[in-house]
């Protein structure tokens, strides 16, 4: 597996702010992209010359060593405590004049805090790593694309019929974990039913698994910190004329979204194409969602693809393309796969089949 | 099982605060104890004779249905984008002269979004339902207890000699969902061995344990939003002098933390209590983390119990009591209770064995 390319982002997010400032990065995922550093605790001075990251003492053998594993040239400070944690930050700021700061992940305390400590000034910054951390390296789809082989293998091999929801979950779960993921990816979703396939979020329950259900499985691994994310419908042994007819709009949504998916569309543009498939088909209003999502360190991250999204995709960028109805009474059809966008348009790195939605009979005894 | 008894707790926050003032909660946990809304997205107002909650388009029925269930009397508004809810909030507040925020838990961002928007001075307030979350009632006391019952059965029953830590990890998952669960209560720690067990926080990997380990299992359940918190030690086939004598020292320290919790005492004493039994026996520097933490609808939440804890437990807080010894080439021990402070010291909710560590040997074949 081609390795994480971790030590030249700091120089990629350096390029986003003046040479003169520094930025004090916050959110443990932001830092962990930056620097490989997975504790608990920290904080991240990226100076334009020097990074240094403040830990305590749970963490600073590990952080050593997470640096210098992934070539990044910094220092390793720690406090033994909250208020000694927030002294070294202020004497290494001291200097500065300005210092950026994550307006979307500090809190007003800490905000507070910090202005009161420190006698540079602090100026609000908006998403300059997160949007540095959208264009995915090798190492990166890599290990989003073992997550996802990892979901299909699970998927292909649990069966449905005649068991609960809550046992389906369970085994696709133990299963992910014995192929060599980390965990679930998110509480994955096993919906079957007139009524629980028609939330979307549904919590798997005791309900069976019975004839006449469509069930909606919603399923993702982590794999070395990184999530993937597919849904597929199966309908459980015959289905209704509607049942086919919605899988044959959803999917037509999904393969269409799948297919628009290159560099320069925007989000609210693809969400359209999946969208006016459904409504077309005069099923708008059971379209209750977005069309998908970033996906990475976060199971959630930009670019977010509905109706009001305005960033356009990139190469680099991994989303979902995951169009769904629900309607209670009727259940809930949801496809979804994860893509890549490429120089090409995207490669697609789920590989359950969607064809073939019926499951098989079980065999005559 | 009790009820939780929801409908009283907005009243119980409305009396910290100025009766002309009111109240935006933004934490999730928070909106939960004073609502019983579980939804992803919502921000609640306590007005001084009114509450009111703000959330999206997916959760308004829940809403709904959430607050009527807990008896909560209150009004569910509905915004169909981010903007839609702000200007939501913003009408409703805007007869107040001023509002409080948890500064603890709005983002900067938010802060400044809200500042520019209502008219209202917005004045920070710091911890205030989480003061009132501490107390737990009788329901609440009931599924924290039901958790602990879950883990104890599953740990009862899990084999762990020549099996790895991941498996142990995976066979104790599974069994607390078929009890009950509604999943581990945290990632569960299985650390074994002079180097993982070594290791506070270590995270389950593929190493067998084999004779001559000390194995570290910390294990909760999850139950109807509320979680449980134990850590049992275990000696693989004989243990050597050594591991026995720490084995006694940290079992001694831990049950003069559990004797010692009472209402009054205050979170540096009881610290102190388990410290000094392990500093007096020359171990001291082994202890590297504090005694333990409160546990509710957070796994971890006030009081935490540390050198400089300056909180006194009080009657209705569910704690941990937990020291413990590491140090890399010996491995660690550890051992925690979750008890709750009672009128008459504590009662302690976590009833697995703590008095023969050593597992037996298998039988002969």
């Amino acid at each position: 597996m081609p390795p994480l390319e971790i030590a030249g982002r700091c120089e990629r997010v350096r390029q986003r702010f003046e040479q003169s400032q520094a930025l004090l990065v916050s959110d443990l995922n932001n830092i962990r992209w930056l620097t490989g550093f997975t504790g608990s605790n920290g904080w991240l001075l990226v100076f334009p010359d020097d990074v240094v990251l403040v830990t305590d003492g749970r963490y600073g053998d590990q952080a050593t060593a997470q640096l210098a594993k992934a070539g990044v040239d910094g220092r390793v400070l720690v406090g033994r405590s909250s208020a000694a944690i927030f002294d070294t930050l202020a004497a290494e700021v001291a200097p500065l004049p300005s210092l950026g700061f994550e307006a979307a992940h500090l809190t007003y305390e800490q905000f507070q805090r910090f202005d009161g400590l420190f006698e540079t000034t602090l100026v609000p910054v908006g998403g300059l790593v997160e949007t540095e951390r959208r264009r995915k390296d090798a190492g990166e789809i890599a290990r989003i694309a073992e997550a996802c082989r990892i979901a299909d293998a699970a998927l292909s091999e649990v069966q449905l019929l005649g068991r609960t929801e809550a046992r389906v979950r369970d085994e696709l779960e133990i299963r992910m974990r014995e192929l060599g993921a980390d965990g679930p990816s998110y509480e994955t979703i096993v919906a079957t039913g007139p009524i629980n396939a028609a939330r979307p979020h549904h919590r798997p329950t005791g309900t069976m698994i019975e004839a006449g259900h469509t069930v909606i499985i919603d399923v993702g691994a982590l794999y070395d910190g990184y999530h993937s994310d597919m849904t597929r419908t199966f309908f459980a042994l015959d289905a209704t004329p509607q049942q086919l007819e919605l899988y044959d709009v959803v999917l037509a949504a999904q393969c269409a979204g799948v297919a628009a998916v290159e560099a320069g569309i925007s989000t609210a543009e693809l969400d359209a194409v999946c969208r006016d498939v459904i409504t077309e088909a005069g099923y708008g209003e059971w379209f209750s969602h977005g069309t998908g999502h970033g996906v990475g360190l976060l199971i959630h991250e930009d670019p977010f693809i509905n109706r009001t999204g305005d960033l356009k995709l990139q190469v680099g960028d991994v989303v979902t393309v995951e169009p769904g109805v629900y309607r209670e009474g009727f259940g809930g059809i949801r496809v979804e796969d994860l893509v890549v966008v490429t120089e090409n348009g995207c490669r697609v790195l789920t590989a359950s089949p969607k064809d073939s939605p019926c499951l098989p009979s079980p065999p005559m005894t």
